[in-house]
């Protein structure tokens, strides 16, 4: 009997070395019913012609990945920043997706203040929640690991993505589960049953915690079961809250990369099945 | 007029380059008041002599790291755990330290239990709290930065290290409280006036943080001034929870090392003063 997928979806950069056709068709063959996408090699490939590509081969859009990125002080940047994010919120509504992931920003250079950076991403979110709402599509907060706290992202938790998703209607602003940013936090399981219970988790991404990290850390996320997180009680943990979608599996990983990505794909989901399934 | 370094201690570890004798030293030269040491190069140089040495010097020492890696489940290896820990109060005794800094440790091997590894930590501090407190030692728990929390520390949090903390009286069992590891969380501040409001804050660090960080993400604190953390509003934050023994500089620290341990010095007693003074 063939395992049950139904739940299971790749995230592209997973294995990012495919290009989008080899990618629908290599899901195709292995049964995966879903893909979260992202904005550069789409764009790359052409929107339309990847929104065809994805609905021709019956696959469901979990996610585009990303918008975000709303910390900047100087005006010119912030305008650039609102543009950029109305523009993935088409893009995302092209895709046929209603979920776009938001990276919120790391602090502007020599800046030492994350409470006002976080206030700017809230001023940015009332623009953009509503733009977001008329197109059906829900922003998701992603927390990020706090190792990303000053360049990447000013929310390092599940609970502060929460705090700012609050302040918006729930089919408009959410938040993204992550076990590799949030798998340390004692607070986190609590969280997700807050969120799960407002309605606000858009988004539930699984990868692994393996050390030692690489430099820059951005590049080390596990295969699933390499690593020390608990992977199947988060699932139940998320499931428990509420969450009835498929499940993105999102790795960045060097190694990983360097293999061809179709064997990539299958050991994900042999390993989805096996860690988490 | 010369800068007030009172409240200023250098930890060894900045400046591992130097030797105790050359570190000694260039305190007195600079008139640096106090030394946070560690175990390994006070074993080098000998306990008796370098308590003569700092005693001679007229440098008080604020801590001694480390103790801790208390969370294995062999019984062979946690006794050897405890023995190393006894020994390491020991030597906080005979170094005129009333402080003997803790690093939790990490997950067994091939372990995902974040709640089980800090059950042991507690089993053994109940053994060890009371052996400190006999030889006039407080055991302060360190929660290190969310990155270290499967290889080195599964106390990623001051609550969580105040939690620990608080099964035991306070003059036997603290934290510390390291701008490094806590800078991102914003509930840090509250557990820093719940830390002091106990009187379980029992060694202060600072080290800034910068970014990219190196492969391993050990070696990457930053000087002081150098990176995205207020130091001086925490400074100002835990002096208002009561704190008013000397600060301790502890950077691990790649390109620091690779320098003149004694212009190092110079340098950070600068900073401090510039950054937190």
């Amino acid at each position: 009997m063939s395992p049950d997928l139904s739940r299971f979806s790749i995230n592209q950069m997973t294995v990012k070395q495919l290009s989008l056709p080899e990618l629908t068709e290599a899901c195709v063959r292995l049964g995966v019913p879903a893909v979260g996408l992202w904005r550069e090699p789409v764009a790359e490939y052409g929107l339309d012609a990847t929104a065809k590509l994805v609905r021709d081969a019956g696959l469901a859009v979990t996610s585009l990945c990303r918008g975000g990125f709303l910390t900047a002080t100087d005006p010119a940047e912030r305008a650039r920043a609102l543009d950029d994010n109305r523009a993935a919120i088409d893009e995302a509504a092209v895709l046929g997706t209603d979920t776009l992931v938001m990276v919120s920003g790391g602090l502007p250079p020599g800046s030492r203040d994350l409470t006002a950076a976080r206030e700017r991403i809230a001023d940015a979110l009332s623009v953009l929640a509503p733009y977001a709402g008329e197109r059906g599509v829900r922003l998701a907060i992603e927390p990020l690991h706090p190792m990303f706290a000053s360049d990447r992202c000013v929310v390092p938790t599940l609970d502060q993505a929460l705090d700012l998703a609050e302040r918006f209607p729930a089919d408009q602003v959410g938040v993204v589960v992550d076990t590799y940013h949030i798998w340390w936090d004692d607070r986190a399981p609590a969280a997700v049953a807050r969120a799960g219970a407002a309605g606000r988790i858009h988004c539930f991404q699984l990868a692994d915690w393996t050390t030692p990290l690489p430099a820059g850390v951005l590049n080390g996320r596990g295969q699933l079961g390499d690593g020390a997180i608990d992977l199947r009680a988060w699932r139940e943990r998320v499931e428990a809250a509420g969450w009835a979608r498929p499940i993105e599996v999102e790795l960045f990983n060097d190694g990983l990369w360097a293999r061809d990505g179709v064997e990539v794909l299958a050991e994900t989901v042999e390993r989805f099945v096996d860690c988490a399934g």
